[in-house]
């Protein structure tokens, strides 16, 4: 579909413009200011006209998400990530269905927030690992928007995440043998790495807590066969420096260069624990950090050192991070959090993010991460056309006045009006044009129950070790 | 207007259960479970069923905020206090007019995010104070929100408030006398001072970064002789820590607590660097502590201890602050940062606030600091009807887990169905009720213009020093 957005407000530099942006099957063919002619290109399609009182902006990515932990949301208690994490397994759930409206749970917050891409670290459901996946991908092509599959693996089972300190542990085998885990990612990526389609699949080992080196090394071998790009979590909390140190013996940004994960098509998601030399590796390695800020506040992970990252040239984006650790998927408030929080670790103003550049991180920082920032990530003649229509007449917009500043540091309500996905339109006024949204709210609905008392038996079992390893 | 609200769910303990609410003339009297018999009282007045998928909690309180920075929402750079206060003061509104509708603007969107009440500290128009205070009086009686106005005075000059450090520096006189301004407040508190009919007013001075003691003293005495609350911003920077150091030799809390400002109606916003002993003294005089998080993260001022204060047993509750330093008026906002932002300042998570604490501290919190606790800030039989119905099949509250984890840890859109004030219906169907917002929409509108390159000539004029003093 061709279409010309007419008289809408674009940023220039430092200043606002208004333009027509025309798009052509699915590309940005022109960005035309005020009185220049717009050509004949646009009399082939649909025209969009604003009143001068919207405001377009490239799509953000949320780049680092687990969708089915929707099911979750507001009912974890406040705990660490451990113990968090145990309880959130306890709780799984085991139904692909569940997967599927949850999925379209993600994609639809995440367009209305702003994202026109999302990277679902997809937690799989063991014995239906194909399933999980299929799901997944059915639902974000249903709903329109651009999809990075990242099957969530291990190959060592949930207890070898916690240090051991002077302890000494045995844990289970991991149910599924690493080759048996690598094997099925190569499925996936036959089944449903369709990258011209906006479905992509990446590799993504859970992170070092899990994670054997022949698990990682198989990714790397995937990523390099198949042009994938790569995924993992990252130093999310305190208890994770202690692990890589017990168990490589050098911290987990050093091994993981050692083993060759790192490169400028891999996205970190959290990286709140990295030292001085860890952040200069990542910048040498072109990796991308992944800032899940609301999470890493829930769960007290800590505050990852952003403004740091910044100043030594790490690429940097945003990521909700799955919806009981948040417990939401609004990007715009992980971009206004994620952006607003580091103020307080340094004195100097200078170093603290701007509105215009936490929007250029959530956008072309995104693009960056997934090795996309020749197609996606900006408003730029030749680039998809993965754009937000921003509606500045809402009344958390105004009184007028910076437009971009309103909406990263304001708390924007109902302010998404239109969103177009490689040109195709996914939201129109306010709504998802894609799926039925009240029907899904009734699934959702019929589907869960309220909660006030459960308890996770898995907690029950390892909270006092947690407590001695970390001191409490 | 007498009413029941049917089949609600309400919180108990430590679950939920499903009960009729009943109102007499502004007053909770009844809190009946399900089956119980009504009585006859509800035949008297119109009856609200819902299908036990709403939540009702008490109204939360907006316990600091400066209405008429709406106007500025957005604009100002990433700056700390002192140099963002500089650029505030250089475009403040000077027509009562968009006091007016600024005033307007925090209520509803602090209704619409669940308060009932709304404590403004108000920024007065030079020469139009009593104008301006009216004006806000008006627009507050008009939504129909609880209000505690709090006319912000100050008598010294703007340059004040910054350390000298080593440099010796004289500051302009301020443009009105302590006395003058005393003899201010008494006349508004003879004029508009309504607390039956919802209408306080506060004594506030801004604080001991531009105040005298002369001005406190005179703020205590009409305290005590018209039984007025109390209101101050308190240490919100490291520079007024060095300030107060500068200026009195001791911290601001023990000079505060000198010459008697600190009681059980005092609340003191921000208090985000205070020493030990400090805490102390605010539990042993019982004030309260209005945490502004989003403020004091936009401003890079701290992170204040709210844990510590909890710990002490300082009452602690939550503000928005004015809307350009926060750049919104969303309360459950504030409540969800302000109470997960605490969980990356101290390991032990039995310490971290949980979504049941943060409400009570935003609703029983607020009231106990505006020494209410007997009238409001519960769901309790004898207690005004200042309530909240949340709609729980909103998407951003599904699937159904714990209503108040939801609520408090998510990001709630469109979730508030009903407000009542002191019993009088507000919000109903999601919309405000008493004032046409598409109208007050229209009209910000209309006030104001985009702007992305305004720049202040008193930042200009101010910044070198600031640096210099800070160390930057």
């Amino acid at each position: 579909m061709n279409f010309i957005i007419k008289n809408v407000l674009i940023a220039t530099d430092d200043d606002y413009t208004t333009v027509d942006v025309q798009v052509v099957d699915g590309i940005i063919t022109a960005i035309i200011k005020d009185g220049q002619d717009a050509g004949s290109a646009n009399q082939d399609g649909r025209s969009h006209t604003t009143n001068g009182d919207k405001l377009l902006l490239p799509g953000f990515f949320n780049a680092h998400t687990h969708s089915s932990e929707m099911w979750q949301r507001g009912v974890i208690p406040p705990f660490p990530l451990e113990l968090w994490l145990a309880e959130l397994y306890d709780f799984t759930p085991l139904d692909p269905e569940q997967v599927y409206l949850t999925a379209l749970g993600t994609a639809v917050e995440t367009l209305l927030s702003g994202g026109t891409s999302v990277v679902d670290h997809l937690v799989l459901i063991p014995g239906k690992e194909l399933e999980t996946i299929a799901t997944a991908v059915r639902a974000y092509r249903e709903v329109g928007i651009r999809a990075f599959v990242a099957p969530l693996i291990q190959d060592e089972s949930l207890t070898a995440g916690i240090p051991s300190g002077d302890a000494k542990r045995t844990h289970e085998a991991y149910f599924r043998s690493t080759a048996a885990t690598l094997e099925l990612i190569e499925e996936a990526v036959r089944q449903f790495h369709r990258p011209d389609e906006g479905v992509n699949i990446l590799v993504a080992p859970t992170g070092i807590q899990l994670c054997s080196d022949a698990l990682f090394e198989g990714c790397n071998e995937l990523s390099n066969r198949y042009n994938l790009c790569r995924h993992s979590h990252l130093l999310e909390t305190k208890a994770q420096e202690k692990l890589a140190l017990e168990k490589y013996g050098c911290t987990a940004v050093e091994h993981l260069q050692r083993i060759g994960y790192l490169s400028d098509r891999t996205t970190l998601a959290h990286c709140v624990w990295l030292t001085q030399d860890d952040i200069t590796i990542l910048a040498e390695t072109k990796s991308t950090v992944v800032h899940n800020p609301l999470s890493n506040l829930r769960l007290g992970s800590g505050i990852a050192p952003i403004l740091k990252y910044r100043q030594a040239g790490v690429n940097v984006t945003f990521g909700c991070d799955g919806a009981s650790s948040n417990d939401s998927q609004d990007l715009l408030e992980a971009i206004k959090i994620g952006s607003i929080l580091h103020n307080a670790t340094d004195l100097d103003y200078q170093h603290w993010i701007t509105p215009r550049q936490a929007v250029e991180m959530a956008s072309l920082g995104g693009a960056k991460g997934l090795n996309l920032a020749e197609q996606l990530g900006s408003l730029t003649v030749g680039k998809k056309a993965d754009m937000v229509l921003y509606d500045l007449t809402s009344l958390s917009l105004l009184p007028r006045t910076d437009p971009i500043g309103l909406l990263v540091l304001g708390r924007p309500t109902n302010v998404v009006d239109s969103v177009w996905v490689n040109g195709k339109q996914v939201v129109a006024s306010g709504k998802v044009t894609t799926i039925n949204v009240d029907e899904l709210r009734q699934e959702l609905f019929n589907h869960s129950q309220w909660t006030a008392q459960r308890k996770s038996p898995t907690v029950a079992q390892i909270e006092a070790h947690y407590r001695m390893v970390m001191g409490l």
